[in-house]
């Protein structure tokens, strides 16, 4: 957990900002849950390994006789617990209130969340998340507009050329089935599928081998990875999508694939150059079938951002038909991306080019307070940022410190000047 | 805990931009601290009652045999606490990073801390605090410039008209001795004091009198308390503060007090109307003798926001130059000022003056998706917020809740038409 300094906590602000305006310009809504849920709740199996990475809270008023009945089952010391993601909160708060929302709800959800991970470089124990989720819309329109949504807040945030990998757990569970392995067997599959990019075809057969996976399926695996093919993913479309999958691959799924891409293709025309077959073949969007994704409650289309200046990913999400059912006892459509600000933060550009007019004050010690006042309140009611300073022995440290604090202008006041009489000088 | 919804969350994020604005404008810096803070930290003693009410984090990893050994000592199954204040946090933060941080540094914290109160009406259990400090300065001029800041505030948020009620500890504990009381009694009878406006001097008397608190002491205390004079506050100044003190109150006290005064007056006239003496007079402070303020760190001046459409306080804070050296291990001057985000809320004009043109685009639902993201991407490239909606039945219902959630237009899509050609129509 990290504390933020006056420049980072700037940059961040700036950098949410201009997340939460881009989402809010795409039609999204915000909307804020504690930070806390039920431990219940946040244990029922739905958060995958991050519930084992809970904090969870002591309950309040226990005596020793309470503490000693639960010494076999610490879990009955808590009642509540910080959440490690917002998707859970997310499924709990609409289900709560689903009468008050829109039929077709789009949520924005900023805030941290908390998980008690081993510290590790590029891990944090908080950290900030930013979701966009569409829930009640089972369409590929749902998914074109979370893409587009993401694609134009990382070009907002001077991040141009982003791209998105996708693919459908129905097509994996489709192609797990077609070679032969069995559904108990799926979870271990794709785990050891997930690391396709780092083992290669013949690293993912042995690795598959040796959870002792069905031997004819791994064999039909081995060899649907090493058919002879281009890889070559672009363009994105029908075409090329049924060329990376076995023929037969399931019609609905294919065409819910081709018609995100159309979207999508169709918002980026729409805003760019002319449409036209170039800007189509242009398509931000990338088909990989063995995209796996962790989170053991996706049911449809899965996605990862990814961004040429980087080789991880900044961002992912995907559909999750099943899981506000859990709480409301009736199925809603659900697919939600979330941006990884924690990785996004680092790449954007520090600079803040908006910055307007800012003044250090250098005093003297002895200096009325109410003629520095007076001066400060004159700056800040034109809205220009304003700083008094004590006069030290060493100006140029004291003015070099303020231009690092992104001031802009500095003034000297050695007493008896009026409100406005000021002599404002760059600082360097 | 609450739950916000989009139109709570919306007239929150407003409010707190403002509050941030502003607070920036004066110089001050926003920073931020992890929600949890170790045990031991928070439960020194400085938290007064909040301690109580900290929630603690479980330890991780605990075996049934560490549970049973602290079944006596429930608090060591925690190691981590949810923050119940900033300034905890804050003592902390400033010891950590002095060298990293200007000479006077001036902090702004705006963020949520945790007190697991009983339900009650107006409280809750996680709320935002909004504070503004400033560490390394003893002189009048911190005071002066957290109350300039925090007025302007309330004024920029439309509740002009807010005035702060000051007092020093140091006039409450002078005052006392001179009665009589004991340093032992003090802290009884502060809180006794503390209810002088609603039980009235009498009611204070009689309190101490139960409390057995030295005779002679109460009966000098109820005699000054009842002593001829007119109770009229204003105009803040000299004068008026020694009227309502005994005679040979400390004069640096006072002189400290005055200060603040000049101080925040010549703010005042600098931004308002030419400084003169129907200026001055009108001051917005209220010196009151027997203001006392609930925390024990605080050392000095003390003062609490009050605005004329509430007979509630809106925030309050002072001096506490001793907590920081419990960290430090070296006396760092401290004074800080928080608002009460909760309360403030619900005063401000929920309307949002400044918002655009906005759209909601109502489908058939046979409108294919690219269609529907092309007129989307096109609005959303120009800042345009865009909804897509799809045509249900009850149209009517479907704009007045597209109005009730701010949007300011609406366009039909029936298939067809291209980029730029929707006709938009207001809504109501």
């Amino acid at each position: 957990m990290r504390d933020f300094l006056p420049a980072d906590k700037a940059r961040r602000e700036r950098v949410l900002a201009v997340i939460r305006d881009r989402y809010r310009v795409h039609g999204f809504d915000e909307i804020e849950t504690p930070v806390m849920e039920e431990y219940a709740r946040l244990h029922a199996g739905i958060g995958g390994d991050n519930e084992k990475l809970a904090y969870n809270v002591l309950k309040r008023g226990l005596d020793a006789d309470a503490v000693r009945a639960a010494a076999d089952d610490p879990a009955r010391l808590t009642d509540l617990g910080l959440r490690y993601d917002l998707t859970v909160p997310l499924a709990r708060f609409y289900a709560s209130h689903r009468g008050e929302l829109p039929t077709v709800f789009r949520s924005i959800q900023i805030a941290p969340v908390w998980r008690a991970e081993r510290p590790q470089k590029g891990r944090y124990r908080q950290f900030m998340q930013c979701d966009i989720d569409i829930m009640g819309d089972a369409s590929a329109r749902a998914e074109s507009e979370l893409i587009v949504a993401t694609l134009d807040t990382l070009d907002a945030l001077g991040l141009e050329g982003g791209s998105v990998r996708i693919n459908d757990r129905r097509v994996l569970d489709w192609m797990l089935d077609s070679f032969g392995f069995t559904p108990e067997e799926r979870p271990g599959v794709l785990i050891t599928i997930d690391k396709l990019d780092k083992i290669g075809p013949g690293g993912v057969a042995a690795g598959l081998r040796e959870r002792g996976a069905t031997a004819s399926a791994v064999d039909a695996f081995e060899s649907f990875l090493n058919r002879p093919m281009t890889l070559e993913y672009n363009p994105y479309g029908e075409r090329q999508i049924r060329k990376l999958l076995p023929e037969d691959a399931p019609a609905d799924v294919v065409a819910h694939l081709v018609g995100i891409g159309d979207a999508v293709a169709a918002a980026r025309a729409a805003t760019g150059p002319a449409a036209d077959d170039a800007a189509l073949a242009d398509i931000p969007l990338v088909f990989d079938p063995f995209l796996v994704r962790g989170m053991g409650y996706y049911t449809g289309t899965i996605f990862e951002l990814a961004h040429p200046s980087v080789d991880y990913s900044l961002g992912g999400g995907g559909r999750y038909d099943g899981m506000i059912g859990r709480f409301l006892g009736q199925d809603v459509p659900a697919v939600g991306f979330s941006i990884g600000f924690e990785r996004i933060v680092d790449l954007v550009d520090a600079t803040d080019d908006a910055a307007p007019i800012s003044v250090v004050l250098v005093h003297d010690r002895d200096v009325p307070p109410s003629e520095l006042l007076a001066h400060k309140a004159s700056f800040a009611a034109g809205g220009v940022r304003v700083r008094l300073e004590h006069r030290t022995k060493n100006l140029k440290a004291l003015l070099e410190r303020a231009a690092a604090d992104g001031y802009t202008s500095f003034a000297t006041v050695s007493g008896g000047t009026p409100v406005g009489g000021l002599e404002l000088k760059p600082l360097a």
